[in-house]
């Protein structure tokens, strides 16, 4: 913590940042003066999301809350098959257009860099159709969008009985496609019991490795299945949601450098009773990370600082504990954190204002719209 | 639900609403028209606040975040408590303009009714100085303040041990002199075992009563104490809280006007696992309302369409029910249900545009500022 601090921004990254008494010391050409209010953070990092949908699932809402099961709701035209449906029938322009707006909103509330999913086309046309939207979204919002390939998000209905078929057509036409048209940065895997198996996940992230993607890893959410220990074993960036991870899976990521991606929003949106064992993940040396998980069926969670105030209330972390974990920690769960999660020389000058005292209230008023202002690579983002 | 409708407004009344292309069978003088993009609400009304205090309580937050239970943290100087000090020395000015921003972002997030209580002060000046800032601000805000008296909120240090001298100081001396300054609207207990007890909360609100103000009740909170049974009893306009409402409580709520005030935002921002019984109190036959119960210590919480989003996923409300429990329910919570509350002629011109296309995504995007106009009186609040 710097009170009555300086940062030096040199075009698109940081140069400095100490005492502002010295900042004289520490440049030569002539400064464009910025005076802040309040508390400067590192720019966040919201490392998991699905950001590209067509209609938010109003009608899941309600069911779940009347208590209507996941099988049910799926059999009604719920769940993630109809996002699916939508986003194939939609056209680009559309879903372009749907997702400038909400990644403009989490933007604005601090999400400088972004991660964006696919795993709503389940077929290559529509999977391709979802990252060029974030491909062309990348180029027009101020945020930095990472994509993901998340074709094996979910098993399309036109694959039901013919699992393996899907899996084939994932490594072997998907992800080849998705690496020659350069439109992913990671691929990820929806690894649960019902969904699609450790053996499956293996085989899907052993693909898209040998072309050169990243890995992440949908673990251990609703049962434990071993998916933290295969995201390790495979060294993936991370694992993500792990509210049912074992033992031996806290001590696998503890040992390892891939991150425990939390999704605290998720669990409170369901209306689960429990969450992801933080505390324990964290007591065992592993690095946590908080994601909004915006989705339109399980998070429409738009606010990290929201996440991070969940984080402290539901997950029981300190709140630096929930900065580290949407700045540094995030950053680590993308492969970024050579030049982006902390406010250090060399660092991409992504910054995030919050208009309070004291830097523990960004992850303390719950729904208030703390973040006051946004940098991105050096440049005020538009309130 | 009315499409391509119109609202006529005359002053700061609501005229007439009905289909667009009727409007002009409805009014003779010329008009002046404002044209609306998205969904229009009756003003959302707050109606359970504790919006007057100094400090955030940042050190009880990740206090409880690692597990230390209230009494440590009282005796760790946190706490009620810690309020207490902070209100009873700090300058009525200072007071008036921290609240002054907390209680314009509740508005902001579309609360145009407030209800405010005093309860920080737990002395007789200390809780006119609370009392005076809500009449203040009530001047100065674009909202309606409706204050409440809660002098017994808790024992105040100096009566530890004289519990029966508190309660006939707050009988005889502060309702007296609140009720002769026409300080306050209601008067409110928090009515549980280790506060106080059903026979002090009977005899505070009895006393209430004899000067003219309607009561409330902080019941059944965290422990069962029949806190439900004695509001209806008292013909209490709510009774706020109830995560452990018994069986009884339940009838005797279906059975009255009393409106049953749900906070799930306190329950998640204190990591809690459980949640009031709120389809069964709707089932029952109770009115049910939703509110933020904003305050520093378990729910500094600034926005009801994220309680909403709450209500709906955590209490089990259609998203029918979470804008009644904000609307006509909240208003029959503060006794104002027969000119607020609802679009309907007669009615004070407090309305609310949610930019949203479905009415139903207001209490489903989790932390997003959905709303994007307020009016109240007739005048539209600067944004």
């Amino acid at each position: 913590m710097l009170r009555d601090a300086a940062v030096l921004i040199d075009g698109d990254h940081i140069a400095w940042v100490g005492p502002r008494g010295d900042v004289a010391a520490h440049h030569a050409a002539p400064l464009q003066e910025i005076e802040i209010d309040g508390v400067l953070f590192p720019g966040f990092i919201d490392c998991h999301t699905h950001g590209v949908f067509g209609a938010p699932r109003l009608d899941d809402h309600e069911r779940r809350a009347l208590g209507v099961d996941y099988k049910a709701i799926a059999a009604a035209g719920g769940g993630i098959l109809q996002s699916v449906h939508d986003v194939r029938r939609r056209p680009e322009v559309e879903l372009a257009s749907l997702t400038r707006s909400r990644l403009a909103a989490l933007l604005k509330g601090g999400a400088t860099t972004i991660e964006v999913k696919s795993g709503y086309g389940l077929e290559l046309e529509a999977e391709l159709k979802q990252l060029r939207v974030v491909r062309q979204l990348a180029g027009e919002l101020s945020a930095t969008l990472i994509p993901t390939f998340l074709g094996a998000h979910e098993v399309p209905p036109e694959y039901r009985g013919k699992r393996a078929e899907y899996v084939r057509l994932v490594c072997e036409e998907m992800i080849p496609a998705v690496a020659r048209e350069r439109l992913a940065r990671c691929c990820d895997v929806f690894c649960e019991p019902g969904v699609f198996s450790a053996a499956e996940s293996r085989q899907i992230l052993t693909a898209a490795a040998r072309y050169g993607l990243a890995l992440k890893l949908h673990a251990d959410e609703l049962e434990g299945s071993g998916g933290a220990e295969l995201a390790v074993e495979l060294g993936a960036l991370s694992a993500d949601h792990l509210a049912a991870i074992s033992d031996t899976g806290i001590r696998a990521l503890a040992g390892s450098s891939t991150v425990a991606v939390l999704l605290p929003g998720t669990m409170i949106f369901l209306g689960k009773r429990s969450q992801a064992p933080a505390r324990r993940l964290i007591e065992a040396g592993a690095a946590v990370a908080l994601a909004t998980d915006f989705n339109p069926g399980t998070s429409p969670t738009l606010s990290l600082p929201l996440v991070m105030a969940l984080g402290v209330s539901q997950l029981g972390l300190r709140h630096a504990e929930a900065v580290t974990a949407v700045t540094i920690n995030a950053a680590a769960a993308l492969g970024l954190a050579a030049d982006r999660g902390q406010i250090a020389p060399g660092c991409v000058a992504d910054l995030v204002v919050a208009a309070v005292d004291d830097w523990r209230e960004v992850a303390y008023w719950m729904g208030a719209g703390v973040v006051s202002a946004v940098w991105t690579a050096g440049s005020a983002c538009p309130a």
